[in-house]
């Protein structure tokens, strides 16, 4: 049989192409393989937690459902739906929430950074914390373990939030009996680090990033935005050291990567390596660009594939929550 | 347009003379009045912050239920339902959760006294604190906001929780806009405090009750072990001293209520006093066992009588949280 995966999707800003390549392409591949059967979901009420304004939230989740799809997530194949259409996920939070001690959201790594911060700058321990903050680890059990996953691809500071859910998979077991699986961390393929602009990493909070769909001219534009050295065109250069060849590494071909490295060795000129980043990434997302702005242009298509992957997913969630509900004395 | 009000009943113990009278009486007096209109609920999933045990809880729930119906709950007339009937509270806690301050929670009653109970025994702070213990509240809000109660019955040492649900619903309306209404609390006409078995205050936690139910043979012999003093048969007596005449007054009727102060103060033998309290509670109580037993032989039939009222219950529960889902962007 196989394994089923699990991964949550919050609907946070614009795609970006650190997006892309640490955590969309992964994912695309783990969903074709064979040994595993892939649910994706999107996050949005966890996003609540931070995105309080309807008009946004809605911006949000419609984008990041279309540029899953527009990428190529096939919906016959993974169930992709949102977290909001499968209410027997915020009951199941309830009953985990019973069992869960207190002391175990107390060490959740996001609420202890709140805290220290809060410590830090002499405020109120709790400042600024709101109840959807201090429990999301729960909600995040729940969707776990009432989709029965076996693995949940992680980055190494998610990692606490599938021991979490062990945990209180364990304290119900313990409790009730064997009901629950005890999910798996996967953790990912390591893929480099996504330069930005500046050379850090890129990431939405150093506004360094350059989004995903971007129209061609103003990919072009921020492409030559990309900080480079002083080097002449004709001296030999470091591709190890280069946003550019790091970027263009993600887009290209293995061939093209082979005979670009050899360019930067004999000496390109910065501009011709944008040109070739340029080309490379438009080259790639030409199609995915189409297919995102057909798909936010029609909503109601949109709709219809994420009505019919909830639908799927409660083919399984709703009788196991009747299980659950058999086991505690509720039903 | 009628009010509406909301109580929660939870799924505690064997119901006890003192339940009834301090509780179910006054709210099925409530529940006939014309000015409003009554919805109660069993708030089984409340419970399981402390039953934890399947069969328990299930015994629990039936009694509960089939003791509120035999007492003369008038289904078609209040909505009556089972909080775990109506998923839309679930998800509108966790809606809530999101706008409610950490802050607020810690200093909830309930929770307080728990810390201050473990900082006492030289414990940690959150010693045998479960997540489901700490949240309650916002669950309590969600089960009034959903309902848009106008007016909830409590008595003195459940006010916090109606002053916490406007919190949140003030919290929710700032951010949001005007969505729900600010419930009123509502200190029922205050019964005197029943007194158990030994004089003190009837209370499981005292092992001191009468049980609603008890079977006549077993209800004297209960009776017979109240607590007397020494007077002789012939000395008059302070009915307002008495526990015999406490109880008999909630269960006689005014004018035998009269005739029982006179012999009180001509002098009655406390034998004799106890004899018209039994005749006094089973009179009355004869009606409502038989109907219990029969509903308690009958589970099917209580189950649709409480399918019916969740039925009921979601046609306004529904609708309300798409309205509020719309507002937040999640639809």
């Amino acid at each position: 049989m196989k394994q089923r995966v699990l991964t949550g999707i919050k609907p946070t800003g614009r795609i970006h192409l650190g997006n892309y390549v640490g955590a969309i392409k992964p994912a695309l591949k783990l969903a074709e393989s064979e040994e595993f059967q892939a649910s994706y979901f999107i996050a949005d009420y966890h996003g609540m937690t931070k995105v309080q304004d309807a008009e946004e939230m809605r911006n949000l989740t419609r984008g990041i459902a279309a540029a899953w799809l527009a990428l190529g997530l096939d919906p016959e194949k993974v169930t992709f739906y949102r977290q909001s259409d499968v209410p027997e996920i915020f009951e199941l939070t309830w009953i985990l929430s019973c069992v869960t001690p207190k002391g175990l959201m107390n060490r959740a790594h996001a609420y202890k950074a709140m805290t220290d911060g809060n410590k830090g700058a002499g405020q109120e321990v709790d400042h600024g914390v709101n109840m959807g903050v201090y429990t999301y680890p729960v909600l995040m059990a729940s969707d776990i373990l009432l989709f029965q996953a076996d693995k949940v691809p992680v980055g190494k500071d998610q990692l606490q939030h599938i021991e979490i859910a062990r945990d209180i998979a364990g304290y119900f077991n313990k409790q009730y009996g064997g009901t629950f699986k005890l999910p798996e961390h996967f953790i990912q393929e390591q893929s480099a680090v996504v330069p930005g602009l500046d050379g850090r990493k890129m990431s939405k909070s150093y506004n360094n990033t350059i989004p995903l769909f971007e129209e061609p001219a103003k990919l072009k534009k921020l492409i030559n935005k990309i900080k480079t050295d002083s080097s002449l065109p004709t001296d030999p250069k470091d591709h190890d050291q280069s946003v550019i060849f790091a970027l263009y590494r993600e887009f290209a071909s293995q061939e093209e990567v082979s005979v670009m490295k050899d360019r930067f060795r004999d000496g390109i000129s910065w501009g011709e390596a944008k040109a070739e980043l340029f080309h490379a990434i438009n080259g790639k997302m030409t199609g995915p660009r189409e297919r995102y702005m057909e798909l936010m242009g029609s909503p109601e298509k949109m709709e219809a594939i994420l009505a019919r992957g909830a639908q799927r997913a409660r083919e399984t969630t709703a009788p196991f929550l009747t299980e659950i509900k058999k086991k505690i004395g509720i039903l």
